[in-house]
């Protein structure tokens, strides 16, 4: 397995192409706000969504267009978000149908996406007359790639695009994705869009199964606000292009191309975290001595998602009360006099909690460990032998600054 | 039921002080760190506790403490939480047996709390020297009451102090309380210390009943920042001085015991909420047409614990599509397509949400609306008949100021 350039057309059959049509008031540089991905062949496809109870137009539109575990377009647009807007549902098969024309295939075949402010019509014209202008840029090379992550960002502050290849039944598959979330970012997925590509021979159910296992160890890990967003979606496509033999079945060339595809997906989820709204520090929250990996994930995700561990880390306060207070309200059941807590980065690491008590320990030294952008809270609790991983941010002045004021 | 001066010390047979002992640094005027509150007769007592799987030594010895329902001495020192400690148990012993000898009373009617920084050894020695000299200065007029209020604010801008008379089976009845609560605050109670006084006359299962209804309505419905500490506590000591036949069963008179007692403890949980670390606006969010009053309770919560609408009402913001996102992942079910949104205020009320969809409206006059301090979210679902009232704050820069560097 390894890295390789070209984002979501790093696998072959795929171009893709990002320009500005419109939404986002006109700038210089015009800044993208229309992204277009295209499978020069019928694709499996798979797709999981939100679980707001309120789902953007969009999303709803997606799921039934899914249904089938088939799709070759992939159309959206930033800045808005098409959620509680009038004529959600009218827009959302607007902006599928100038798709579908755009780039020669049925209305069936295509999946749109929309992000960024709620309630708001969206100006569904700029798209209808964007999207030819789109297809007409489509690229297969990274390029292409580029400039679509570039047109799905909102307040992101560097775009996330990752490929890797690997082997499969004796082929060379190349996966890729782009993504875009940074603010509305919570477990169960946040205000994200990502789009992966495949050239692995992969049925429908056989992909939808990856991506959900996938999913599991990736974007439900990570939080940036615990807002969860109306319009998260991760759609894949598969083109079989690679030639490997179609992997209908679990077996070893499905655990090949699990092994690779689970690490793209926390590569971008990893990103997603790191660039959080106003964020200063990524910070990994690894939880091992566990019951169970449940338990290990619900104790990771209540200590990300803490507001007061986050202001502490972009202090570079050692700070570790708050991670014991943040165990403590999970709702697990652990015996907190069994726990040892240390932060760490490239700059070293410093043990400060053993057996559910304060550590002396060398503040300067601390100081320096947690000013590195990614730190890493080391929990050990001895429950059992589960583990896991889970990504957030810091909170920031900028974060407030970002979402004081985000409408205008 | 009118209010009345006095907090802690309002009702017949309670004295009050509040002292500095060394707990905090020196300064100049000296910060107090040390309450006390004593009642001249023995007490019918009850105490809700945080629900935080990591609890102080203090909470735990409390809860011991409490289970025969008499108590009469409560001594509580800020800076220092006692929690995850070295020698927290035998500290928390040794300030209750130094309580005790000072106020001249058996240990065994002795609470103790601690609230401030987690993991570092409480200074019990000051505690020790301090506790003779608060009970020197202990005075039943509301200047004492005034003392041990100050004595308990941590990061609090102001104190937390009422009180109020009404009438039960025709004696006046007075009930007071003081309180500190700023950051660590969420539903489940907060890093909040409680300590109300009556001079109403009921036996403890009933005062218990009494606390855990107010609670419900009051403590558990404000949320600073998500975080539940490990130390929340509220104690409620009744003398029975007031004359009344004692309340032994739910009836006329245990209603209006219970009605003065929940005015009492939202007036002191919406002042938590108001002085939120950081905060520039009490937000009160209203949902109507709910359910149940769980679901109306659950999605309130959901609203005023979102970092997004908290920041937005920092910026004098109407995103009332964040409203909605809250609403729809707080986990209830309920049409999106079927709520109203507003934001109410001292300076006017601006509707800008009708069944599920953005209306048109004058965002100067939003604008103005949303600068008052004071601020009401009025939700109105079109489920049921229930409804519920959460209070909150805003999300600013000074939370995140105060919160980078707590601990120095």
């Amino acid at each position: 397995m390894q890295y390789i350039d070209g984002g979501v057309c790093a696998a072959k059959g795929f171009s893709a192409a990002g320009i500005w049509c419109g939404v986002k008031a006109n700038s210089s540089p015009a800044k993208k706000d229309l992204a277009l991905i295209v499978a020069e062949v019928p694709c499996s496809a798979a797709g999981i969504f939100t679980k707001n109870r309120v789902k953007a137009a969009p999303v709803l539109f997606d799921i039934e267009q899914l249904k089938g575990g088939k799709a070759r377009v992939i159309a959206a647009n930033s800045k808005n978000a098409n959620a509680c807007a009038p004529e959600g549902m009218e827009n959302a098969r607007r902006m599928a149908a100038a798709a579908a024309a755009a780039a020669g295939v049925d209305v069936s075949e295509v999946v749109v996406s929309s992000t960024g402010v709620i309630g708001q019509r969206l100006n569904v014209e700029a798209i209808e007359k964007g999207l030819p202008e789109a297809a007409k840029a489509l690229s297969a090379s990274a390029q292409g790639s580029d400039d679509a992550a570039n047109a799905i960002m909102t307040t992101d502050t560097v775009k996330k695009e990752f490929a890797l290849e690997t082997t499969v039944g004796g082929k060379t598959v190349r996966i890729g994705g782009i993504a875009k979330g940074s603010g509305m970012i919570h477990p169960n997925m946040g205000t994200m869009l990502c789009y992966i590509t495949t050239d692995c021979a992969i049925s429908s159910p056989m992909l939808k199964k990856a991506l959900l296992a996938a999913n599991a160890l990736s974007f439900n890990r990570i939080s940036v606000d615990g807002d969860t967003s109306t319009n998260d979606s991760c759609v894949v496509l598969a083109s079989g292009l690679a030639g490997n033999a179609e992997i209908t079945a679990e077996g070893a060339d499905y655990a090949a191309f699990l092994e690779g595809f689970t690490a793209l997906c926390i590569d971008l989820a990893r990103s997603m975290a790191a660039d959080g709204e106003g964020a200063k520090h990524l910070i990994t929250c690894q939880i091992k001595g566990a019951k169970t990996v449940e338990q290990a994930e619900i104790i990771g995700k209540s200590v990300i998602g803490s507001s007061l561990t986050k202001a502490a880390i972009f202090g570079c306060d050692a700070n570790w009360g708050r991670v014991l207070a943040a165990m403590g309200y999970s709702g697990e059941d652990f015996d907190p006099e069994q726990v040892d807590v240390a932060f760490a980065s490239a700059a070293g690491r410093v043990e400060v909690c053993k057996d559910g008590r304060g550590l002396a320990f060398d503040e300067d030294l601390a100081k320096t460990v947690l000013t590195e952008k990614e730190v890493v809270i080391d929990v050990t609790m001895r429950e059992g032998d589960a583990s896991a991983t889970c990504w957030g941010c810091d909170l920031t002045y900028d974060y407030v600054r970002i979402n004081g004021d985000y409408r205008t």
